[in-house]
């Protein structure tokens, strides 16, 4: 006899990992810390959203290769570059490029869930890009699945 | 005891919104559509998905700044630039550079809901962004949850 | 007199699309091939996400117009050129520019599944954007809905 309720039940998890940078520009590898809330959650077929609640700030998915990351870098800051009397500033901020920056790499990435944890390609990391940092910054984990 | 069914029903809505810019390039922020819309989809914890239709035309998530509007459209018109001998000219169109606006800056966005509202952090507005208006163009809303 | 579970089952559909171009750069309107799966999976209501495993491919939605194609083409190769000493050559590699490619125009695309079908606007094409070729490399498809 099937139970009164043989669908699995929908689950979802929701949390903030919050980031405060030394530096203005950092990169941070955030793929086990994604990686555990997926497993804590219970989901085993479904997507978690990795998204910067920030207009100054990326999420991105690419490779944990150290040179690559300064290839990144300086691209970013060839077509998104700092030092420019953007009309933003003259509401006092500095933070132009930033956001441009935020706008090129984008603030946000899905991830499949499949069999209860991430299903990324075999080079694929998911990184927290820090255009504007020394101070609190948050990144919402929302994960949805059965 | 408990009910025949204890597990939350999965609710879905879908809706579209439709521009007739009165200018070819527009910044709509639609932030209080798209929220009001989730609002009516009951839904306490999901995903919105806000999708331009039209390969013309972005969604961004961006500050309420005018300032910095203006920098996004410099910028934009800087990396895809309009005035130039497209090949996608050679079919009578003259929109290449809004094709090329559209992909740098991405067409749809996915918002977290929690406890029935956008999960948006401090400054982050969701924007229609018209590259090719004065026609009737449409971006879907499509929230899933429980 | 209602079933025991009146609440339609959550369908969740995973697939993988495997690529291996012969040219190190090609372009591929997969826009069948997920609408297909999208069929199979039964789903009425959800999202399906179309998402390169790779870090130096991409897929976008964009026209199906070959003009454009050349167009989209150039513009990727002036901003993410190929040809530069790229610090990450310094492993061996000499894909740089291949990563940076898949950066702006970005891996993932969730397309919203509305009464059975893809629902794309009028010009919507899927295209999966090799930019790294001549090996396989995949694409999962994973669809959630009701």
């Amino acid at each position: 006899m099937l139970p009164a309720n043989s669908n699995p039940p929908v689950k979802v998890l929701t949390d903030y990992l919050w980031f405060n940078t030394r530096r203005r520009r950092e990169l941070i590898n955030i793929t086990e810390m994604v990686s555990e809330l997926v497993e804590r959650s219970g989901i085993q077929e479904g997507f978690v959203l990795v998204s910067a609640m920030h207009i100054t700030a990326g999420v991105y998915i690419n490779d944990h290769e150290p040179g690559l990351w300064e290839d990144i870098e300086e691209w970013l800051e060839k077509l998104a570059p700092s030092g420019i009397a953007y009309k933003h500033h003259q509401t006092g901020e500095d933070n132009g490029d930033a956001h441009l920056k935020n706008l090129l790499i984008g603030h946000e990435v899905t991830v499949p869930i499949t069999k209860g944890v991430l299903d990324l390609g075999p080079w694929q990391q998911i990184f927290y890009a820090e255009f504007d940092g020394c101070r609190k910054k948050r990144v919402i984990i929302k994960a949805m699945g059965i």
